[in-house]
């Protein structure tokens, strides 16, 4: 490009670096930057630095919190005999948000995947056994239903069932609101698969 | 939601607050930040303080440099006579990636639009009038061809033409590689309007 300035140029990159945001967008965030109110910008930057230097993994759940133990972990209200096991911190916030479930979590930051060299001690695999003992009744298994996050269910739940916890796995079937006609072959063999009594 | 970690949250908030960056996104993007490896979350802090510091408008064509005058206005090469007009210093990148223009730029920073309450006092049209003396012999309207730009457009020449500047549009019509039967009406009708000898 022959219209470069530095400081400009600094921030478009470091915007294209960012997981899904191409060079168009990177240009319209950088600008969008620039355009801000007076100590707006600063408030961005110390924000990235705060949750950089704040935010760490909890000593329980392996879940992120600028605590020694996360919200979730630290709630004596909660059920700690049920520990939901997720892939990624952004599933923890999704299953927050149904209200539906009253346990504790377990964040594996990722899932068995030997075509990208991530195996099982790359994940949270070790503080996740190591938190089963007398006190945990059920694990349920909530990776995603890919290739790799069905691997890594069976995985733990062979490791698991062995030491007496009972595993159960997330029930996977037709969307609510779905269209039976849309839906996939594979999904809704399983939603046959695992019907129930009404 | 019920999973609230305070630096992170924040994080997310400030993702979200950029254009075209929804809820879901943000929260991608600001756990993308938290897995950046050491040094680089802090570079990307430093480009956005940096940028916010060092970047201000060229003293002469109002675009965005680090220095006094931005690199198309201190270049003896270009043709000062001409100055291309435009709305935006994201145009100012796209004109130059073509390569075709020799002249040098005016950014308007926006176009008239009463809807929004822009009016040309808020538009950088008193520093272009300032730059209008004898070694200018033309003025190129690159406004968007909005209702907006349109209106820039004919608003500036009016202005610039009694002050015995040649005053001249981009061309529009048919996109280079485009299919007559999709062109909107509006287009195909400028194409035509705008029919050269061959």
């Amino acid at each position: 490009m022959a219209y470069n300035v530095a400081p400009l140029s600094r921030l478009i990159e470091q915007f294209e670096r960012l997981p899904g945001i191409g060079r168009k967008s990177a240009q319209r965030l950088a600008l969008h930057v620039l355009n801000l109110p007076e100590g707006e910008a600063e408030s961005f930057a110390k924000a990235i630095l705060d949750a950089r230097s704040q935010i760490h993994h909890c000593s329980v759940c392996c879940n992120l919190t600028d605590a020694e133990v996360c919200p979730v972990c630290a709630k004596d209200s909660r059920d700690h005999s049920t520990i939901c096991v997720v892939e990624d911190p952004r599933d923890v916030i999704a299953i927050e948000r149904t209200n539906e479930f009253r346990g504790v979590y377990h964040v594996l930051h990722g899932a068995i995947s030997p075509m990208d060299g991530i195996g099982p001690e790359q994940l949270r695999i070790k503080e996740l056994l190591a938190r089963v003992g007398s006190q945990v009744s059920e694990i349920i298994m909530a990776t995603n239903p890919t290739v790799e996050g069905e691997a890594t269910a069976m995985y733990l739940s062979r490791l698991l069932k062995p030491m007496g916890v009972r595993c159960t796995r997330l029930a996977f079937g037709i969307p609510v609101g779905g269209d039976l006609e849309y839906a996939d072959d594979v999904t809704l063999g399983r939603a046959i698969d695992g019907r129930s009594e009404m």
